[in-house]
């Protein structure tokens, strides 16, 4: 079983990537999280320049390898071996987020994209890929907390705002794969409706 | 015109590309050489991924994707441009090199990376690609003679004799693309034999 989790930045996804695993290892499951970009020496490199290099430029096309790169490593090296070895597979972001970001708000084309999806991650897609979805505003108040706010984190408002919107778009588009959750309640009501989401995906009620 | 270099480690492109670029400043063109991966500041920062971190264990489709994040930036960033304004665009290494160490050497399938370079690389491809070739014991002496050997070159006999065979058939399959240069004799011989190739293929002679 393999489980994400996208949505805009502040959305409260780190938090619930934790509070998610806590609920699995607490029924005895192995779980392995990850986070995408990284969890592999060569994708936390990749993830150095992708979003904390502020001096390199880079057109969305180039991030888009970037990202697949250190996907396609993160699949080889953590994902496939997990779900082989029967682990629930936690990811903290996954391919959707590169469909948003540089795809839908970034100008990529989707085709490009599906392209350099069917290389770097073929048939290893999320059996449940949960969506936390909050307004704009709130997003921004809570990142506007943090002290140092990273590359996709420093683009305007208008951008934030199409990245919503493409989550929002994207995870309707699939609704047996995609969960749109309210993530603006507080983080524990977020984590229920996280499990109940979980619990109706894999039949464990 | 768009000029690219590329051979097997030790087969002195790099004397080439500096012997070339002479020749063709000393004419009164305007050249405009690079180096892939690198040129760019995001290309530079992946090219440290590629070859310098021998600590970051990375799969063949992994250093594919980095190294055409490399490419795509460095054509947006470099290349077109100077095309567009007319230059002479000079590459040590290119495409080519991609689909022969990690391809024909690396094992990653040609349909694969042909699909990476649709979307890194389009339309943007050598007019003439020069293929220097060399005996792999005579590049294993020349690079014998450098102190620290990159991430490439640290692979072993039998990837290198890939490497090669690799090299002399791709070229031989795109016979009005890349031309294939004897690199055994001294660099000023070889030099001349690449100056042919040139005024040959746009017709200067």
């Amino acid at each position: 079983m393999f489980i994400t989790l996208d949505g805009g930045d502040g959305c409260g996804k780190s938090t619930q990537v934790k509070l998610l695993t806590e609920k699995l290892c607490s029924q005895g499951r192995s779980v392995v999280c990850c986070c995408d970009p990284g969890s592999t020496p060569a994708g936390e490199a990749i993830r150095q320049i992708l979003l904390n290099r502020q001096d390199l430029s880079m057109t969305g096309i180039t991030e888009s390898f970037l990202f697949m790169a250190a996907r396609t490593q993160l699949i080889q090296e953590v994902i496939r071996p997990a779900l082989e070895s029967g682990s629930i597979v936690l990811s903290d972001r996954f391919l959707l987020s590169t469909f948003v970001y540089q795809g839908y708000a970034g100008g990529v084309p989707p085709e490009t994209l599906k392209m350099l999806s069917a290389a770097a991650v073929g048939e290893t897609l999320p059996d449940l890929g949960i969506v936390l979805d909050i307004p704009c505003n709130t997003a921004a108040e809570r990142l506007g907390k943090r002290s140092l706010p990273d590359r996709m984190e420093q683009k305007g408002e208008e951008y934030h705002r199409k990245v919503r919107e493409g989550f929002l778009k994207f995870a309707a588009a699939e609704p047996n794969r995609y969960q749109i959750i309210d993530a603006s309640p507080p983080p524990e009501e977020v984590g229920r409706a996280v499990w109940e989401a979980v619990q109706k995906r894999f039949h464990w009620e």
